[in-house]
């Protein structure tokens, strides 16, 4: 027996009882930086959270009284593991406005689009079987294919997405090393963490190329409906009726409510609703009348218009702030979504250097929260989705008296302090070029 | 290529891509009957829908209102993987209720208890783990073990609970055959489906045959505050702080919010955190704050007083027209909950007859449903919480119609028509006796 083993043993009685995949269990970057965010004297740029000041609190208590009066015993009640019906026949009409035709009994109701993700995951990977997905990718998908015992391979991406060669070249070789591939992880629009957005052309490419290899794509778009200027290129899932698509009210209207859906082919939706009617019986009643009275009687385009003014206007003062402090510096400049990817000097690494940011009273996520193959050194995620113009402003300020103190570290003293000597990842690690 | 296979290739082009995981999800028949039921007509006796009638619908309407009032922001926000600290607070003292001293540190908060299960099945369970269970036991259990590709060995009950020395003659039979052994899944308290209480003495005995043999304890007690005549004995954990309780509102308070919870040691509570945040982000933070302020501002153990009296009620409607109808039947008389156990004429055959039951405008969830080995044929469990005493007494008369059919039938025909020939299964497969 190791001493570590042993050290298990004597702190935890039930060392040995666990389930080997609970070894990809792991307390995720992000999740200690929510700790960290909290502090008031704190700017945060790490976390996704949504700006749900910027829903009027009259709007959702009229409807909550609505369900009650309406509703009531129903909506205190289990309900089916599918999801209420009028919230299904909702939901096709929320993604009609991004292109997609779909029947609501295709569509599977879960606790947030991570749910979706998580069921989709145990659905049909066994340990060692093989997930594409961007490099970088989403920390929470990375999390739960890591649980259900997956093996990562991030495939690279540039200024307008995910590279269709990289694709089909990494496939070929997963292919000929014998690997079990099982599904193509993508977030095609305003990318998190990355900010790109994956072209038409390249969409279509995408699809064929998955096509031919029989390789199931899995499309998660959280945040397609919060475009900036012009409309999100046309979803993967409205120019194939073959792909799952993962959709979420998280984002366009509130997290707090934790309800998300998957769209799938047939066969698949079945099994998707077996699956979660296992986990969790049923998605929340109540919450889904919520949002179901919600989209009946309000104007919810108009509020999505209004967030994605909010978010707008945020990341431009984000870039702002980026042009007048760090110019020197690349990060990606997205059309849509919550996120900003900055890449630093190559000395640097955004690991190291998080004490430091937070101690000057900024915090971001580093860029190693969305690899799972130890990339992202040299990058940090920016969120500018919950903080003010002004708080932006001021953490971007800050972000900078951190990078130029450790460039200065550097310059006096070597490799030492919290700069890695850890070379920047190869091609398919290679973080988005500057496209701002 | 079987033909089976054959045809799952044309209907679905992912037929050998899911998991070895997803041969386990099927359709509980107890799913099959909420359709059924969800018909005006008939006299449903099958799903375990507590009467949220029962909670005054302002009593939730002022929780709601000042949920967005007071905490609007948070929530509908995002929270932490483990819940609401005011939330795991208030269950301490839910808890505290039932004997149990916890601290909030120590509760993970999930999407209902049944997440909780999935959760702690999945930090557990490799495929061909053994867990020990009830016979019968909960069919949604059942599910989320299958689904982790446990197998399931059921321990015989009588009407004192689950039996202590058939119990350790099991372990020490799976530990010699070489079978990994990793947690007892029990129901202490009026159990689901047999309606039967395990006795103090028994708790204690229990308890010491699973330290004996390092057997980690899980105890389900959803029903545990719903007792009719007398309190339930002392739970699990109240004597044991190394055992996993799970607990639920669904049953206290309304399945619509879906918010259950887990209370487990140091160790394992962390990483059913991690796992909690893996699978859903958190749980629905708005539910949470509605729970917590009707915990805060109602006199909440009046309104569980309430339910208690109408399923007393209720249940006292059902054994009376058992005794009515049915003298010649045995039945278990619960002594809280919502089900009542009925063991049938050998020779009937539960779930061929439910058809016939349908017919006749009554269903029922049949024994089998509640054995992963095929048990149960001789039994069916008889809910009495949803529907009105009227409608209890006219549906057991409508059964009693079907049960004298199938009957008739036999002494006709002989071995035909729904009725098995299927021996009843051995001892540890036994229904519990008629203690009414």
């Amino acid at each position: 027996m190791t001493a570590q083993a042993n050290l298990g043993t004597r702190l935890d009685p039930w060392y040995d009882h666990y389930a080997a995949r609970a070894a990809g269990l792991s307390a995720s970057e992000v999740r200690a930086l929510f700790a960290v965010a909290s502090r008031p004297e704190v700017v945060s740029l790490a976390g996704g959270m949504p700006f749900v000041a910027g829903l009027p609190n009259t709007v959702v208590s009229a409807s909550l009284e609505r369900v009650m009066t309406e509703h009531g015993p129903q909506a205190l009640q289990y309900g089916s593991g599918q999801g209420v019906p009028e919230l299904r026949e909702h939901i096709t009409r929320v993604m009609a406005a991004e292109g997609i035709t779909a029947s609501p009994d295709d569509v599977v109701v879960t606790t947030g689009s991570q749910q979706a993700l998580d069921l989709v995951t145990k659905l049909f990977i066994d340990p060692g079987d093989v997930i594409l997905a961007e490099a970088p990718s989403y920390v929470g998908a990375i999390g739960i294919f890591r649980s259900y015992q997956a093996k990562i391979s991030h495939v690279a991406m540039d200024a307008h997405g995910l590279i269709p060669a990289a694709l089909e070249e990494r496939i070929v070789e997963l292919m000929a090393a014998g690997e079990t591939l099982k599904f193509l992880y993508t977030i095609p629009n305003f990318h998190n963490p990355a900010g790109v957005t994956l072209t038409t052309d390249r969409r279509v490419e995408i699809l064929e190329i998955c096509r031919r290899h029989s390789i199931l794509v899995l499309e998660d778009n959280p945040y397609g409906m919060l475009a900036f200027d012009e409309p999100a290129p046309p979803a993967l899932r409205s120019l194939d009726d073959g792909v799952i698509y993962l959709g979420s009210f998280s984002k366009t209207l509130a997290p707090g409510f934790r309800i998300g859906w998957a769209l799938a082919p047939h066969a698949i939706r079945e099994k998707l609703i077996l699956a979660n009617e296992s986990a969790i019986l049923c998605p929340s009643s109540f919450s889904q009348f919520v949002i179901s009275d919600y989209l009946d009687n309000t104007d919810w385009l108009t509020q999505i218009n209004t967030f994605r003014g909010i978010y707008h206007s945020r990341k431009n003062a984000m870039i702002t702030a980026l042009e007048d402090n760090l110019p020197s510096l690349s990060w990606t400049n997205p059309n849509g979504g919550f996120f900003v990817w900055l890449t630093l000097p190559e000395q640097l690494d955004s690991k190291a250097m998080l004490p430091r940011a937070v101690k000057e009273l900024v915090a971001y996520t580093p860029g190693t929260a969305f690899y799972a193959d130890g990339g992202g050194r040299q990058n940090i995620r920016l969120s500018f989705c919950y903080p003010t113009e002004e708080s932006i402003a001021l953490g971007i300020r800050r972000l900078t008296t951190v990078i130029r103190g450790e460039l200065d570290l550097l310059n006096t003293f070597g490799g030492s302090g919290s700069i890695s000597a850890v070379p920047t990842p190869g091609r398919y690690n290679a973080p988005p070029p500057n496209i701002s």
